[in-house]
């Protein structure tokens, strides 16, 4: 059913969540911002500093007239973790309010566990970053989690399909029983949109896509100030893009991430190495088998095999951005992801693959994520915030 | 900037729009629709009688205890012109506020005109319909048009790229000008989401999506209840959507409306007509040049040819479909178009081409428009409705 976002828990909720993309801001500018009153806006502001959850910051001069008060995120009303479930990696790390890193613990794995696996691995370094946090005497108010897909946002239930085995785990109920804190589930691109839109780049745009192109391709998409998740929480699985066999002219489909994804440059770059018999990936091949830590390393070291797999990466991730502009025409496309991390020529590469497809056609702002190696834990402690600071608006 | 929407006349615009949806509505069946309270329901409900928008309808009998009072859009509170301009048809068509058709006029061009041509159409037809609302009494408030884009919904001004010639109009001006009545100017596809939220298929769905076949490809979408137009008025141009060419192993970039649309499916229809030598489509091409209109007629008269264009048409409209699932997991999608039209198989062809795409991904409602040849002209005036009732509610 369509909610009205008129009930003033959720005024609330929004004008909290302005406050923490436009810190330090005036009241004014808030009024200017939201469209409330300026009544309205010092009413909940009231409120905010009563609770605790935001804070007058020093009085700043603005010319030679009155000086206004600027509110920020009182950064010590909450502390969260926010874990990012990787394949591979976990990651979880306690935030304060204000999205400041206060400890991380860090977990790799050599292969793929089945989910029940990796939920148990979560909860032995949630047991030691608690017991730090216990021994600093920092309150963890909540639990955010960033995973993989398919995931239910509400129920925190989560689908194995990117990890081993086929399994389906209500994550949520089993955090909460083994750690006793509230905790909150959200698929991995949302979190990171989540993180972008309150500490990165999204900040100052209302509708932008955050696009993880990893070993699969999603996006998290943040639609008119608010995270689209879609009716079935499946939106923005852009990686599942199919395509025509144009040549066959039958009706084969392809899988766009079959394609566009690190797997399919690992698998290109393997290729041309063994052709050229030489090089960084080719000697490092004769020892194992290659990895995309191993594909990053060779372009640094300015493999021809693995510069040219980076290269179709670029084209790719332009063909992938494109079709976003031409479905969602966002402010902004945030890029997450080992290459978009690995070097500025990436990006730039990608976007003039993307104008010359444009033709013309206006072109989004197009970045690699400033905050890429945590926006996923820290979208997800952004979740958790957001829920914390509901139940205390509500 | 973001827009809280929660301003009073933003919450009486969205609770007038449920009233349109949801008619005949009982007030507690809006409070629990729209989250407000039973008390703001009815003083701005209070405010929508006393404006004559709204009707308060007969008592309908609940069991044996108290009978609800049931509310609906007064019919004949706004009356405006909903006009659809297409490349050779343009309809305009008298609405009252309850979306009932009062009068109808037609232009058909064989060729397709340069904007500026049309427009002229246009007030020529329009002058035609006033001057019978003039001897019927019928004030006119407000005109919408519906025309292919790119659209400045906010001024009204209109690229020619799907007419003749290289065009910039400000199309609203010049009706405005012409007729001295309020006009406002939608993309075809967005004034047909607008008209299937408020009277077809999109009634009851906060997310949806509607897609037209023409001879283009575009798609109209309502996001969380709101018409989503994008940063740039470009949002659901997905007969752009770009893929790579697989076999060429190289930057080749193929463009899905180049084989997706009508255009591509009476191309090869007039192909396997050649071919066959025999057939409805083939007798028609010695005597002229095939029309999308001689290739409906063509599948009526089961023309193989026809047929295998036809079927062609469901296989890419299905290809679409399931990208649009994978973006934006809506509820339903709309599909309009003289395809979607023709014949019930269409349809279901389409659906079973998506499920096996989508491969136990979960389906959305797909359905044929039930108001598939006025939903441009009747979206164009549900624009032009509401922007009379928003005036009159601020």
């Amino acid at each position: 059913m369509l909610n009205i976002r008129s009930s003033y828990v959720k005024t609330k909720e929004i004008l909290y969540t302005l406050i923490h993309r436009y810190q330090p801001v005036a009241r004014s500018d808030l009024a200017d911002i939201s469209g409330l009153t300026r009544a309205s806006v010092s009413n909940i502001v009231k409120e905010f500093l009563q609770l605790g959850l935001v804070q007058e910051s020093d009085k700043k001069g603005v010319g030679i007239g009155r000086k206004k008060v600027l509110l920020k995120i009182n950064p010590k009303s909450i502390h969260v973790i926010g874990v990012d479930i990787g394949r591979r990696n976990i990651v979880a790390t306690v935030y304060n309010a204000g999205g400041k890193i206060l400890r991380t613990e860090r977990l790799f794995s050599p292969s793929i566990k089945t989910l029940h696996e990796s939920v148990e691995d979560v909860k032995r370094i949630l047991s030691r970053i608690l017991t730090w946090t216990h021994s600093k005497e920092i309150h963890i108010d909540a639990i955010g989690i960033g995973i993989p897909g398919p995931v239910d946002p509400e129920k925190g239930i989560v689908h194995s399909a990117h990890f081993r085995g086929n399994e389906i785990v209500n994550l949520k109920e089993s955090i909460e029983i083994s750690c006793k804190i509230p905790t909150f589930v959200e698929k991995d691109v949302n979190a990171a949109a989540l993180g972008e839109q309150w500490f990165g780049d999204g900040k100052k745009h209302d509708s932008f896509v955050y696009l993880l192109v990893v070993e699969g391709i999603g996006a998290g998409m943040i639609i008119d100030g608010h995270l689209y998740r879609g009716v079935h929480d499946l939106a923005g699985k852009v990686g599942r893009f199919v395509f025509p066999a144009i040549e066959e002219n039958g009706k084969r489909i392809f899988i766009f991430e079959e394609f566009g994804s690190e797997i399919s440059a690992l698998k290109f770059a393997e290729e041309n190495a063994i052709k050229s018999k030489n090089g960084y990936l080719y000697t490092t091949m004769q020892k194992r088998q290659l990895s995309i830590g191993d594909l990053i390393d060779g372009f640094r070291e300015k493999d021809p095999a693995a510069i040219e797999a980076v290269d179709s990466m670029a084209y790719y991730t332009a063909i992938t951005v494109a079709n976003l502009v031409f479905f969602a025409d966002p402010d902004l496309i945030v890029i997450g992801g080992d290459f978009a991390g690995i070097s500025p020529r990436f990006i730039q590469q990608v976007r003039e693959e993307v104008e010359t497809i444009l033709n013309g056609h206006p072109l989004p702002e197009l970045r690699a994520s400033p905050i890429h190696d945590i926006s996923i834990s820290l979208g997800a402690a952004t979740r958790a915030i957001s829920e914390v600071a509901s139940k205390k608006l509500s």
